[in-house]
């Protein structure tokens, strides 16, 4: 059984990650996809590395389109994704790697990204408790951030442990330039960033700051304040989170890893790396893998958690596959993988 | 069916990326993983992008550790492959990634490496005429070199087709740092690499010269001499060739790209691009894909091919599999990928 | 006594590398900065690396902005010179950093720019015999090309002692992203240019192949023809020219030595390396200095060159302002340095 | 009137950046260069970049190549440097780059460093109250680390003003490789570190941790606690230190800015940049300039100040310098520049 599948906004980086990972999932066709400006064009002119799909034609975005398929993935910019979600119905998947159905409150919603809530949407973070009771048969999907996707795993199992001070939460992530997306601006330029660390967003304003809040707070009674600090990467992918709080009383080492390594017992894509190693980014490239550790500080009595993930995969299109699987039925790791592209 | 490898030298960066395609393989089971100086560590610590491996422990490389696989690849020094090789015996499959068995000629070997010549294999390039035939169900396969990969499906049917004079080619090849390996040199650190293009081996030193001039050889009855200059590249991946000669006669921009359409027709692993297309390295990293686009200069009076490759994939490990899986008789692009990893 | 000058163009790289270098110059002074979008705006928002010019205030590029200086740069597109030129009179020292007065053929200025030729300025390629001559005291000045310096300076020599066949010349040249000037385009993203080696204007329709020709003629009566091919590196600066040709007759490596080390004996920015040293860019990134190197490779008949520059540097900024004080009379190399930042 | 140099450790990073910027020092003259390994060869093969110097021969480090010297620079692996100092007596102004006499306890240098301590000279951060006196006449002088260089001047005007909890501060500082030194290691090679951001020395094990601690307590009565996490970044140079500390009551932005407007009022090396403008390496490589910019997140509840410098200039080689200006009691600003070399 195969499931047919389309792809709107193929011509972005989430878009063409989401073709390379379907391009070797045994379970789905790949379908109509589907671009703006791009509309009639080569899609082997545009994302060169997808070899066998070089001489598919990108269609326009319009339901129409659309339309005879068992999935379709948004790729699209915020706040494009409520109106062609209504006119697909109710009956198809529909996997929105765009932000419009993330957050809970609507509040947040206006706050950081200036527009009215659309609703939210089942939450595609599979690793959340819960979650895939949620997205098991959901015909609609909300992929988290990339961000919100790196900083929830380095943090949830102390979080949900007690063994921090969620009230003190300091996150400083770097990502890849990939994440930042395909537009031409000219900070983004090689020239720019090569050779470069730059920090964004800084004092609260990144509008993943309030994901992470919300990921965190389902597995707390406690607020959750983060301060959130994003920096842009010489690197083409990657993000590597950096991220502490207090410690609630006595937390040794070894307890602060027991909770990591039953939290993360049975996940297929999250490894806790044996003690000393640390994540780093180039070891999960290409891969679906989130790498965690863990330590604790006791001289300045903060836990430290690192996580690194690709922020194309696990962040975004090999994160959307995962829920799509589990949406549909089928085994959560069919076409991903945990292997990396490194060197 | 499933045949059981084994992979001498698996710590450095071919053979991380035999393992990273042979997980991938349908038809295969990894044995042994062994080494020298890492013998008894986890593989984790030196792969960490590794991550089903990531327990098993390396082995010494003895002939009683790679013993009793159906295949045994060798990504070893220059020079240590014909002892291994004599203690295995006829009947396993041999897959050499080192230069040991690629020269015919004794003298050239002499000449470039310094050493006593060890034999001829068969050369597991099967894009050269005649290639598939020598190597469907031999039990010994040499793996060309990164360079002579590229440069060869660059000119091959430039110099089949008899529109270039051979005796002055001219190569200039950029290559990322992997190629040079693993081992530990100042020249290599990241703080030397990046933001750096330096030559090295200028002159026809360099010993993938008479490799290169050996497989353009064998499709033409003339002389072949080559100018070739390799480039170290701040990138880790990745060769990109610049290949040129004189025309021979009348050549037209549409002759070139009628030779090289029919030349590659069939070939599953190699893309002649659109007119207009050039080949770029980051379009098949992580794939066994070598793209090539092929020009005319009426004015200089030369023809102009380049070619793209992942030096470590289809370079070498890509390279070795797909040979493998001809020499087993399995589907030639069985566990392999025309996609890349791009951005 | 300290000259006045005024930078038009004062936003991209070129302009960022004049004001840059102007900045340690001991007898300038520096008046006007203009642009075009970014006329006033501040500086430091555009230069974040120029603090001390920071609170400049960006003028617009006209007439009355740029009059009343001893010296007036041209950082601007092709074609928009000839008008400013005119407006400026003839008593100020303009020094021209794009392309409109470099060639002396109408002919070849129509084919590869395809406007009419605006005519010819004395070429600040101090190097090149009898150009500086030329340069002193004039007040007009075209800066050569980022790529004809390089692969002009690597091939002089060779060319000036009739060594080589110079209707067989062969050069890829490696060239950083600045190159590529600032604006704003997709291929040139960070995500696109970092791990990749791209070629470009394959087959002889770079603009500056003409330019090379033109400045190798200057010295030998016999036809210069020249394959031209340019590769985008992963890198931000510098450029590395590869350059080859046929040898006449016989000639040994000391006899190419002895010719380059004659030619450049008295070149303040021209360093013939030791033997078995080669250029590389890192070397030379933030200097004025070119790296050149040279051998025979006998095997192949052909002489290999090989030259090292930073294309904002020598390739156009330093260049300028070393033409600059010949035309002014003042030392050559003042505010110019060979020394490079490097790693 | 010119102070003659020696350099000991002349073939690594830090020795390198400091000939660099000695050679455009218009009060210096450059005497003996020392190293170990390399004795008895030419500079130029170790420092290619450095072109006035390259046919300078390597001394080897001992007390007679080092005598007969105004100021001797030990750029030397750490605990090297006591031997030598007292061998070169008291009359030289010693500038130690390494990190031998940095610390005031003697348990803080046991626990961090493994050895005896050796004293305490003054400390070169002209930017710390009272550092100047210091410094004034000094004939030993104790260079920062870079990491700390960067944190302190973060950090300071908050800690001085008493905006922050100075026992909950958290830093996150991701470092270019030159810092890791030239030492030829596995994981630093390029092929390693080009796409990779990776943590190290995380949970509190950094060396550099207490020596921020210790800079920051010269201007707070409160304890001060940091939490230091050390990354690992792909490009060759630059520090960018993201750090964060709770408000102590009401700090407005306002607040915040002033107190570093203030603080930085009359320096010449640090910027306080405009509001909404935030430190980038790429704006400062190859300059003695610290940026540097601060805003309150109030959600958070956190201070975040930001800084970035070059960790070979600033953060060593151009601090090392400004140290020596002001101890030698010349022009504080003589031979550095506050103009990066980008793009």
């Amino acid at each position: 059984m195969s499931f047919k599948i389309a792809v709107a906004g193929c011509t972005g980086y989430a878009g063409g990650e989401l073709l390379r990972l379907l391009l070797q999932h045994p379970e789905v066709e790949i379908g109509a996809l589907t671009g703006n400006s791009s509309a009639g064009g080569r899609l082997g002119a545009l994302q060169p590395h997808l070899a066998p799909l070089a001489d598919r034609v990108i269609a326009p975005t319009t339901a129409e389109e659309l339309a005879g398929h068992d999935v379709v993935f948004l790729a699209l910019p915020h706040g494009t994704s409520a109106s062609i979600a209504e006119q697909l119905g109710d009956d198809v998947l529909i996997v929105d790697a765009g932000a419009d159905f993330r957050l809970n409150s609507a509040e947040d919603w206006k706050r950081f990204y200036g527009t009215d809530h659309a609703g939210t949407w089942p939450y595609g973070l599979p690793e959340l408790p819960g979650a895939r009771r949620q997205l098991a048969g959901a015909k609609r999907v909300a992929v988290p951030g990339c961000y919100p996707t790196a900083c929830t795993l380095a943090l949830l199992p102390a979080v949900a442990a007690g063994l921090i001070d969620t009230t003190q939460i300091v996150i400083v992530a770097a990502s890849g330039t990939s994440g930042a997306g395909k537009a031409a601006k000219p900070h983004l330029l090689g020239s720019e960033v090569m050779g470069n660390m730059s920090p964004y967003g800084v004092g609260g304003g990144h509008r993943h700051t309030p994901e992470i809040v919300q990921n965190l707070s389902g597995v707390t009674g406690s607020e959750v304040v983060v301060s959130f600090t994003p920096l842009l990467a010489p690197m083409p992918r990657g993000i590597l989170a950096t991220c502490s709080a207090p410690i609630l009383g006595e937390v040794s080492q070894a307890d602060a890893r027991a909770s990591y390594a039953d939290f993360y017992a049975d996940e297929p894509f999250v490894s806790l790396l044996e003690e000393g190693s640390w994540p780093q980014t180039a070891a999960v490239v290409g891969s679906n893998r989130a790498t965690v550790q863990v330590t604790v500080d006791q001289a300045a009595g903060r836990l430290i958690a690192i996580s690194a993930i690709d922020n194309l995969t696990k962040g975004t299109a090999g994160g959307a596959i995962q829920s799509m699987n589990i949406a549909l039925g089928l085994d959560e790791t069919s076409g991903l993988s945990t292997v990396g592209v490194a060197p």
